[in-house]
């Protein structure tokens, strides 16, 4: 059986409750470019974008409808499905703006995910500055996801789908905390956290430098919402990424992201942290909040409903939080 | 008879021939912010001005109005209504909006300056960082006339109105070709350049750092009208500031400004520079074009009209132009 | 009597206990440079100080030995003797390195501080990129003072050496709790923080920009010692700046500020905050960590030894303390 | 024939005429890591990179000894050698420090290039910002090389390499002036460029962002060597990158660049330029001096001395130089 060629993390689909409320945040503030807009979503992109990446969909109660990744042809699609076929996962073929052919499957951890070949591309927005709004929010990055199952996850997600590790924390009895995985030469596409799930722990922008990380904080706090800015920003240890978490209305988690490394190189080592080392989750020593362990968004069910979650056998928050 | 005591430069006003245009430039590409607007003109602000500083006036010709100086209250206006009646220098009062009481001068040079010692103030956009657009432009900083007299100007200003010497250039002969005067602490509130005169170089604004003003150069790039930056960005000699100079639709000189240093200390002493030390244009070499030397603003003459204006004994081009 | 003309903060003389380890802090990580080295003292500047503006004394125990403010001319010096004389304020002439002729006094709130007017300078190192260390540290930029007299220190100041005032925190019975005064049209010389005092909470240095403090982090990080990192990096309400606060190995507090905003007007109306509002602290929402209210460096009185303490009879933090 | 796997460029050896020159130059202002160093050459790297990127190699005469890439794996260079077999394309096998098997190639174009897989590696600096200095280069980027055969060298690399396309330049006739192809997902990691040739254009390194390539400016500014910088800052239509040019001692040209963007899509479009868009060299509308479209770097014959160059059929610069 060929294994599907994925070639990178590609879009989100979020529900939210008050499309209005949503606008403000990730259009007047955060400026990301509306490409579609119809009575009940909104198709959002950054600059770099040559499609959407981030749906909001209206729905009584928020949660997370899939996260998709591209694969490299529509053959991949189909490799895709005998993989579903021969672990009996479900499966079923959607449609959705400009991506005709959208595979929505069940990964065997509960994740919610889709696959798409070609999607409709538009012309980016890249060197049209002076249509840049907000902190210029570049592209999608990665999504991270809090599931019991870490290591199950870094397993399947590597030997079905082909994910490189890029870092990873663990304890003292080699049992695997947290993992970063990628298919682009990136740090990450997907990053997994333990916790109780699966759940969305955020969904990452790249950004274009720190400086407009800084500029998202003034945004907020002008807006008069600082609230919104739940961690950060900061240096991370794992990625050495400069970032930014913050909450949108409906509490999901948007982390603002940039200068981390490349990883194509095929003896790339992983990186190992020990789960209490401080510097793994920021250099500078600030103290991570509670919120921030614990909280994430509830992941629509294939048949609908919510994803039953799980809590995880590794239980305890690391030592620096607030 | 009391010196007037003059506060900073204040605010300059510029006619421009198509206000839709001008409004384009400074609105939408520039994102400053407009506190009044009237048929025929726009008073415009950075976001820590609490008082309009630039205000464009539609008229058939392009030209400066006037150039105003803040000074500390209403008796120094009046130290400098006889200053104006012991010298014959010609003035009236005007009104203007928000400055109820202002005083237009002719200097000595044929310059047409302004005075005025309380405005109407208006909150400032400082921390309402949602709302800043474009490069975030900050504050006036200063003007920069082109004379043929730039001894006589220092002297003058200096001797009249307590202007200080920041720095000058001089050529072997001991002849000043330039000088960076001030009143508030900073590096300049006026320059003085040496050409025909007087004619306005430039209008320059204080900017947050650095890269809002590379921000500035991809926001007129991404606008499709490179033609708009004439010279930078670049790091000053003189000043040490980093710099841009851009044109406005009627061929006003704009100065993006930023990073000089503080001039209070007493003993501070001024900064000579050779007039061909390239260092003193700019640190990285880049040579100057022809135009920055030779183009500027035409004056409004007292009675109507522009200024006569006057060809420089000191002929010639530094070396370091394209 | 003439009142002494005040230019601004000048330089702060701090006792360390081991000038090895704050050669390392300073000079090796922070990128001080060192103008003059003695057995028993460093004297630091940054890139813009044409004299040095922080004394490291090496001493038994840490603490101040004065902070001091430069004057227009030496007959300030002489007002300022006159008002010692007639306040009954303890004064003495030193000597310190380039300063001939230092005039320390007591304030009447047990301040050791210093004046002097005519320091030996030296060529700066502004333009002398290519030595520049660390982060670029540009200037000294004020002290902070703790003290449980706030309001009497607002007056005395004024009052009797012309500070005006920049910004205030107040609480709802009009009483004062913090206040940022200045001399040179900059936000503050001298910020006064309700508390047991007196005390320095902290000596501030002007930096080129936001960036440049993102990288103290980074290299504060890199030297693993996040530990000296106290609070921030943040966005002031009070005074508009982006900020850090670090430790160096004494527990001095130094603070890294910039993009303030200039005060020159002199119809500039100081900013009050209401005591409560947590937009005062930080614009961005951060906690600020309790060791920040609470710990100061002692100062040391005229006679030798420490100044006593007095507590403050306003007592409780405010709200956002972590 | 199974076709070699490339994973990304990878270094390059510049032979060097002044040892101590170029470590001043390189070590001193650039402030590259020096990971090795022997009598007769520096093996320099950046923060990221966990081998040496770039050694200088002292010569009597500067030139270019080889560009390398590195290989999937060892079989990858087996595949190399066949390819070379077939080809009658001269090579030998070179040791290398700290790459025991390094395949030295001359592609059908005259061009010395290299191939390795697994070198030695060395603990990365990237988190040790204490030991950063200058502007903290990152990491290599890409190479260019100067052709009077772009469209063959964009064939034989897409070929027989599998190279793929991002951006290219083309006048009316539908003639190929200049192209940037990739292997690692970035824009490119060569580019090609029209002329006499071959030889090299430049060598290019990544930087943290657009504000350390200001402040590798001022650096070579502050160390009295602006003729050091030949071209920029500015953006780059292609590409989108911020970019620097500068000249080493021997005219070694090095570009500094950043903020390009992802070319993993299986759809991605190469973008077309036509020959006299300006915006292709500069968004900012900067005329490119002469010297930089006409001289390289001469490359070294397989055989010794240096490789035949031919003039291109193509002829005329573009029309924005100076």
């Amino acid at each position: 059986m060929t294994k599907p060629n994925v070639t990178r993390i590609a879009h989100g689909v979020l529900y939210v409750t008050d499309l209005a409320a949503s606008r403000r945040f990730y259009v007047d503030l955060l400026g990301l470019n509306v490409l579609h807009e119809t009575e009940g979503a909104l198709y959002l992109r950054g600059v770099e974008d040559r499609e959407w990446t981030l749906k909001l969909e209206r729905a009584p109660q928020a949660g997370v409808k899939h996260l998709a990744y591209r694969v490299h042809d529509e053959a991949d699609l189909d490799a895709l499905v005998a993989l579903a076929e021969a672990q009996g996962l479900p499966y079923r073929w959607e449609e959705e703006l400009d991506r005709p052919r959208l595979l929505r499957m069940q990964d065997p951890f509960g994740v919610p995910v889709a696959f798409y070949a070609r999607p409709v591309t538009h012309p980016w927005l890249l060197q049209e500055y002076h249509l840049h709004r907000g902190p210029g929010i570049v592209r999608v990055d990665h999504v991270n996801v809090m599931t019991p199952n870490v290591k199950g996850m870094v397993d399947w997600y590597g030997d079905e789908l082909g994910f490189r590790l890029s870092e990873y924390t663990e304890d003292d009895q080699g049992r695997m905390w947290a993992a970063w995985i990628q298919r682009r030469g990136s740090v990450h596409d997907l990053a997994l956290t333990n916790g109780r799930g699966p759940r969305l722990h955020h969904f990452a922008f790249w950004m274009p430098d720190a400086m407009s990380i800084i500029r998202t904080c003034d945004i907020l706090a002008g807006a008069r919402q600082p609230e919104s800015i739940e961690r950060g920003p900061g240096r991370h240890g794992i990625s050495n990424a400069f970032f930014l978490y913050i909450r949108d209305p409906d509490g999901h988690r948007i982390e603002l992201y940039t200068n981390d490394y490349v990883t194509v190189d095929p003896d790339f080592q992983p990186i190992r942290w020990s789960l209490n080392d401080p510097r793994r989750q920021t250099l500078w020593g600030a103290k991570t909040p509670r919120s921030w362990f614990e909280e994430g968004s509830v992941m629509e069910a294939f048949g609908g409903g919510w994803v039953g979650e799980r809590e995880s056998d590794l239980e305890g928050l690391p030592v620096h939080v607030i």
